[in-house]
């Protein structure tokens, strides 16, 4: 498994109000086409898409007055399969995917006045097939990262994590490998798609709501068949903290 | 808040073997001057270092045979001020520094035989010498980070995050700023060292042992005054699961 020696990392710029039914891979790719230039999406890429965005054009928006707690509760707990910790109005939740995160992933930032964004229902799928239009629309073989930013246990900050993703594997395994010294290595399993995320979310603006970034340069040997559903959320009972 | 609008990340090559009393910054100085071209270090780079040849450049490195099960528990044990959850040699504890982590962060990969490396005792220390003896040597201002590999609760696979840093916030604060419709951000505290320790583990390999990387062109302000200990790791009464 050969790391690359340097990776860019750049913000895709243009992309304007996506609204339900907008063809989101048909926007992407007008503004990552050849008159992009430098900027272009070329082959092997990896195009990270903001939940946000994908959940909009899907449709994924509900009616919410923002000044309800009530209705936002409810809302939360609708999109959720169980309750692991409720502070004030934070829920930490289980949703439908199995992810855990605050408030279901429900979405009041950037979002139209009255309304909240909810999760995709299959971010793997929604990956999937921005993957294949983007193939149609550019001809280019590319590796496509939902996104979303998670709260973690113990560390203050949030970070960007992959909620989709196909093309790519999402945890490299390395169990078998030997560290320099020949002996066989400890932490072999690396979610390089979160890793990714995180790389993105470090140009893409939460206050100026850019909801892409393309990675170049990965290793050639990292695309390949995966999901988020079947390779990073973790099972409940291997988990120790539910 | 300005984020930029791209990055480069690239790995840092050529460092040799670090023992106990090696000089790091000084080693990091030599591989990184003029000769290196494009990929000397610069005024506003971020150098990202992993814990294992901080601690082992600091003397943090103790007997122990790899094959004595006990041994090892009584380490992770004596590194620990509190047992979060066991499952077979398996333990996720609190060290000292109140991280909660696998094994106490004792690293068992990449080290001499019949010893074990444990975590520095102040990595925030380590991330400030290391960045003032950077400046004495090349005469330059650039953030230091120290990274660590850290499993996740509910997500598979291991990412790399911050154990110390120096010149650089570790969180971006967006509390009080707007999204792009005017209503204030949600998900407002960024974690960015954490994203950039994520992002640099892309080019550092686990099988190689690439100890160190560079990430080039984070915004201006985002330099400045914090620690992991103050700013990043969450206070026991602050936090749902514990």
């Amino acid at each position: 498994m050969v790391e690359p020696a340097s990776l860019t990392v750049f913000a895709v710029e243009g992309i304007g109000e996506v609204t339900p039914g907008t063809d989101l891979a048909l926007l992407l790719a007008e503004v990552l086409d050849q008159s992009a230039g430098d900027y272009a999406l070329a082959d092997g890429d990896v195009l990270v898409v903001t939940q946000k965005v994908v959940s909009k054009a899907e449709g994924r928006v509900v009616a919410l007055d923002h000044h309800d707690e009530a209705a936002k509760i409810a809302l939360v707990e609708s999109e959720s399969t169980r309750i692991l910790r409720r502070r004030g109005s934070l829920l930490i939740t289980q949703t439908k995917h199995g992810f855990i995160c605050a408030n279901a992933g429900v979405d009041l930032s950037n979002v139209q006045e009255g309304t909240a964004v909810l999760l995709p229902l299959e971010p793997d799928r929604s990956a999937r097939r921005l993957r294949a239009d983007l193939r149609r629309h550019l001809g280019v073989e590319v590796a496509v990262i939902v996104s979303d930013t998670f709260g973690r246990t113990w560390r203050q900050g949030v970070t960007d994590i992959a909620l989709g993703c196909a093309g790519i594997l999402p945890v490299l395994d390395l169990r078998g490998t030997t560290d320099a010294m020949g002996r066989e290595l400890q932490a072999t399993e690396i979610c390089i798609i979160d890793e990714i995320c995180s790389a993105a979310d470090l140009v893409m603006g939460k206050a100026t709501g850019t909801p892409a970034a393309v990675l170049r340069g990965i290793a050639p040997d990292w695309f390949g068949e995966g999901s988020v559903a079947e390779h990073v959320v973790r099972r409940a009972e291997d988990d120790l903290f539910r």
